[in-house]
């Protein structure tokens, strides 16, 4: 089993990912792809004239301020327009996709912070109306129900709070969860880079492979959005995931180059990763 | 097997149907929710600068003009905001709810319409770029997988074309296609009147009920959005349900009251028609 999560960028190969997705789940292969929208929303949002904003917590944590209204928008980008776009081109390609969010089924489910604390003008001020979260709890049985079925299912943020609120949180982190609860082989997290890069934005200077005792230093390398790339990668492998790749999602055959170790590849040890990388050669 | 159909309108009583499905789902009896969006798409398509524009076939007959950039929006509207919306409000009072398109495992599928015949300034004119179409299958497998394991299915158009393409379809003739698909007893179309009116918008001049026979009647009553609840109510009287009620979404109570004989009830048969009468008494 392989989660594959994709953002939302357009430099992304989306037409050659969904092929190769397509002769996968033909072969047999079961496949969760799970997907980003951080874009579409932003673009939305400012069409709305209900722009995104940003907020930094005192440790320097960037994330989107998800107010009711943006959480509102957040689902047209995302479980409207992003999910059944995708569902309606995997569709064509023959793959019977089914296109749930984390509400669906609570199939995603955590809490949502109560409070978020975040810097202003140099100064802490406390948000009480945010709807953010982290994913705790993965409803495998609606997954291994429709896998069982023959259907692909294509996830996407928000998640449910246990107090039944959509939640906005990270689709990187959600797909780790997803793996990890499944016990996927491996977690192929598809990004706008080679990989994980030791002096970004150089991209000559890919990290070709970690094991898991190497993550923490990974951290030092990774900038902006990588940052969450490289945390769920870290939860994946605690969780289990034998493999975790962070590949690029622009190449002709982003599946392919990945599995042919193309990319940043993390392994539970270095054992595993010859194996890993005799089994892929 | 009771299928339900909502618009999208603001007059209805959300909170209490919902919590009227509630109830009917924690006591074991199977139920499916069916949605529009027509008033949330046309308020985002105007928010975006895309305002809807409605056509008039040479017949009469008024539809969304549906370019790929609506049906864009459409989805938004309808698969994100008001799908979600509705899955999240369920979750919360405890039922499991999954929300699904049409495009989800080809959950609603049929023909597009390959040309759009419209009258504009009095001549008729071709589209050839419109997304159009009409439910002739129903994915029963998916939606019996979802049912036996207690999940309540939330569905909305758009449906899947047979060339893979998304299809704006009518929702309520959509209902009337899962509810014969399904053999469902029971579809309930609410609407934001007391039922079919024999005057329009004399609401004291309610039909109470009408057998497969008198429908074509009905249709002669029947203005703007109502002639398509006639039309999905003939379709799913041919289909074999039993028993489909035109019924007011407004009330405190939508489901107790219609099931209690109020709206519009029409029936395969007056004998049918008395035992209805007689068991809903």
């Amino acid at each position: 089993m392989m989660v594959i999560k994709i953002g939302g960028g357009r430099d992304l190969n989306l037409d050659g990912l969904c092929r190769e997705i397509a002769r996968r789940h033909s072969a047999g292969e079961r496949t969760i792809l799970v997907h980003g929208g951080a874009e579409t929303t932003d673009e939305l949002a400012a069409a709305l004239g209900h722009p995104a904003q940003y907020v930094t917590s005192p440790s320097g944590h960037v994330s989107r301020r998800t107010d009711r209204r943006t959480l509102e928008i957040f689902e047209m980008a995302y479980c409207g327009q992003i999910n059944k776009g995708l569902v309606e081109r995997l569709q064509r390609l023959g793959v019977d996709a089914v296109g749930l969010s984390g509400l669906d089924g609570a199939l995603l489910r955590g809490p949502r912070k109560d409070t978020l604390r975040v810097v202003e003008d140099g100064r802490v001020r406390v948000l009480r109306d945010d709807f953010t979260g982290k994913v705790e709890q993965v409803n495998t049985r609606l997954l291994h129900l429709l896998l069982a079925a023959g259907y692909l299912p294509v996830l996407t943020p928000p998640a449910l709070s246990y107090q039944g609120e959509a939640i906005n949180v990270d689709g990187d982190r959600a797909a780790a969860a997803v793996a990890t609860a499944l016990g996927a082989d491996t977690l192929l997290l598809l990004t706008s880079a080679p990989g994980l890069l030791r002096a970004f934005p150089d991209e000559t200077s890919l990290l070709p492979s970690l094991t898991a005792n190497q993550l923490l230093i990974a951290f030092d390398y990774a900038k902006g959005k990588m940052k969450r790339k490289v945390l769920a990668a870290q939860e994946a492998i605690h969780g289990g995931v034998a493999h975790v790749i962070i590949g690029d999602g622009r190449v002709s055959q982003p599946l392919q180059a990945a599995m042919a170790g193309n990319g940043t590849h993390i392994l539970q040890s270095s054992a595993m990763a010859q194996t890993q990388v005799n089994h892929a050669s």
